[in-house]
């Protein structure tokens, strides 16, 4: 309740993302309902916990064991339910612990499998929630089953629901190797399949978990023109964990940057077409000089 | 000429990849096709040289300017109509130049249009041949727009035909940062898309064209096991460019380390399929412990 | 005290290494004397916690705070007059927290002056002990001042005590991007500064704290062969983290791939001699082909 | 000369690096000493052929054949002695040919003796120059023996001459995983070692020779703030080969970047002193925010 009530002070925070069952369990849920009305602040998304809970350190919706299986899939249904009653439309799924560390100790088909069919069958039961699959490619595993874009879309795709898309943590863009203006193509391609937008910044092989714009800034820029050139029209989702920060300065000099990222790409939006009909790299340094210096 | 000749004295070389028009030109094809018959070869892919030809610098099915990317499409054709004369059932695409290397310099909608329409028209004029895409993540480009399996697959389903799929270099995987075992199961689920593959080595941030088995072991293990598990029957292809040593050494070297890591997988499937379903790293550490010392 | 019984039942191991004051406080330096003395077991090094102490959470000897750098010297103490207590050479000194998240928040000549100073005061007050200075590029900050072997070197060097030196995890080695026996050789020129070794292996991009060859094979054996001609003569200690697995498991067989790597490289002496002096890729490649298949 | 006389077109530029025997040759030393004299142009560095001339594509210094390893000698010889007719006074050192592919294929120990050797022989014959030796991790090597930062100046440290430094180019800076301002500080300890920067930038995984400025932003800012701080006085020289772009243009916006960045620091160094003081990535976000957007 304490945080929920810091939040409202940082300008531009119109809603909250919540992680069941760590701020939302069965006992709170009206209070949180009550509190986020009194506070005029959204439900953007809730995340259940499928990867903090030991029970889900060897795979969540796919575990070798099926009965933890079963369980992940108990657990989300929760929070889909959690969803309902507060009015938040997307199930944002990150499941962490679903992939491996070592090769040659996991059967990549079965497990695809067991991850898609785990993912049709809570996408089938609410098909009122869009189910937003968050992509990385290690950590905590070494690799991930939902690794990059293009794998996260082509199981997305394999589920044959439309209420099935992605989530793009441009951390994790970064780490991936991706361009994310380029990824937020993909999606688009793939059937306007970005669902939710979660932003921080990194050195690039980590996820630094850093406030935005602290290494990165033109990716920001192109990353902002494309969200708008695809028709983007959902949360624009901090998701730092300021180890060393005081959290609140941290997300609020996060929001800043991409407040006047945004304003550039709009105001120069016929500009930077031109740029990207012209591929001229000496007219787009010409250009990013004027912005950035 | 010379070269082909010399393809024969390596043990179990049973075919060629042509690149056209270096190897393979209008005035040569009928003193090939009569070459290869005569040694023995089959020809196995021919490459259209889309990377190395000046007017491909900025592009071939995605350059800016229409004319070079018509001039693609034709030169495609051109190296279709030899396959068609030599027998050849696989082209193998690899558009290296199609790709960005600045931020804020392309049109990623519009240049994947390019990219896809491009393939699509070329399969459908040839639906005797398979079109084989070959992903890499960078050089020359900074960003390829085929840059790994999964957004290659999702171009491949795209075009909407059966004879588009992908040809895996294994190179071109390690830079990826992929995991070559899974990424053939990927291919598996999307249709069966994997026709053809690459083999060499690196240290997995370049694509350095090594000797197989010189940085990487387990790897091959385990991805020569899963193209046996998802059926692969296309060809074995040492894709390397050894500077410094001599090439028939070097090819002869990769070759008999693939031989030795299939023999490995074959002789020990049963105990490989229990490893995948125990998900032991101590386990899996013992067999190969016991395999490789 | 279960841990340390334990231990003694993985073949090969002769001694421990313990973190103050985690496993090893004031109050209990007695008792673990006895332990060890019972155990036949010697305490290799002990590592102070510079790392996990919250206090030192935004650094340690380099903490902007000149308390905090106090009390890490100080902490240093105390461990090394447990080190004396039971008759241990070495101080593994990890100072994780002593590096810098962001850009533009560190003044490096600064913070590298505290580095080097509070290294030389310990190692001038403890002149009986070895001061193994472990160098790590990243995690837990974005950048640590101790990152790899020749900048390791320098501010051993710099401190000017011949009991300073370094100790080299070759997980660290991976992620570092060096390679293990090349780094081996930069210690020995700086003058038989290798004092210490942690094994672990890893994927090349993140401290996965792996099982010893479950990665990397050539590179081992490489190393190991560089640390006999270097005339190497520390501990070999297994520095893993088994998050998932049987721990006595996971250090048992990194134990047993060393013992077989030291073998092969002990067997194949001479032959390893000819190769480094031909500098061929394809003999040796012919070479490391008979050893692992 | 043609080159040359374009160069001048180009705002801020007062000299030239030469590549010998490439740009300057015996007989057409006078010729270029009168042209850079018209032209009002000094002779910045010149850098020996070590890498492209194929008898150095095994190892140039450190090649396992003596008369090469003469060769290299002779062949900076005489580029020093061009540099005394042209006022020149430093000679740039890539001996980027120096270092190994494959793993058991080098003598690290003899090699980098070979290397050294070779450094201070030369530094010792022409005490009036100075040799900036150019590190760089990889390519055209998979590994070079001149690395990176530290180890380059362990090897300048160990050949004990005085006029025997460090050139930094920023591009493999980038590529190292160094931070370029901390690298400075490592070569200001190590005795006033940084002779020469290039200038450049990258995706920091490869040698991209971009634009300064397309991808990094803050690090530019950072390092010539520490450039000041340590006293560099060298030249600034641009280091790239805009494979696609029209030269001078993509050159001059380098230039460009690297003057207004220059601006920037020199304008808020009471500031920037603070933020490193201080250590708050808060405030050195606000503080960046207002500087680029």
């Amino acid at each position: 309740m304490e945080m929920l009530e810091q939040t409202t002070k940082i300008p531009h925070i119109q809603g909250v993302e919540l992680v069941g069952t760590w701020d939302i369990r069965p006992d709170n849920v009206q209070e949180i309902r009550q509190a986020l009305s009194d506070l005029g602040l959204q439900c953007v998304s809730i995340i259940p916990d499928l990867f903090a809970d030991k029970i889900y350190w060897k795979g969540a919706y796919t575990s070798k064991d099926k009965a933890v299986r079963q369980r992940a899939i108990d657990d989300t249904r929760t929070v889909c339910d959690f969803a309902r009653e507060l009015d938040c439309k997307t199930i944002n799924i990150w499941p962490g612990q679903d992939g491996y560390d070592y090769l040659l100790t996991a059967d990549y088909a079965l497990e695809r499998d067991w991850e898609c069919d785990a993912v049709r069958t809570l996408a089938t039961e609410y098909p009122d929630l869009a189910f937003a699959l968050e992509y990385k490619p290690k950590e905590p595993r070494t690799h991930s089953y939902m690794a990059r874009m293009a794998d996260t879309l082509l199981l997305a795709l394999e589920t044959g629901r439309d209420n099935v898309g992605v989530t793009m943590d441009v951390g994790h863009v970064f780490v991936a190797g991706e361009v994310a203006a380029e990824s937020v193509v993909l999606a688009r391609r793939a059937g306007n399949k970005l669902f939710h937008m979660h932003f921080n910044d990194n050195f690039g092989c980590w996820d630094d978990d850093m406030i935005v714009g602290s290494v990165h800034s033109v990716a920001y820029i192109e990353l902002l023109f494309w969200l708008d050139r695809c028709g983007y029209n959902g949360w624009f989702s901090m998701d730092q964990y300021p180890y060393r920060e005081d959290g609140a300065g941290a997300i609020g000099e996060s929001i800043q940057w991409l407040v006047q990222f945004d304003d550039v790409q709009k105001r120069y939006k016929s500009e930077i077409e031109g740029l990207l009909s012209a591929g001229d790299p000496i007219e787009t340094s010409r250009f990013l000089r004027g912005i950035l210096l």
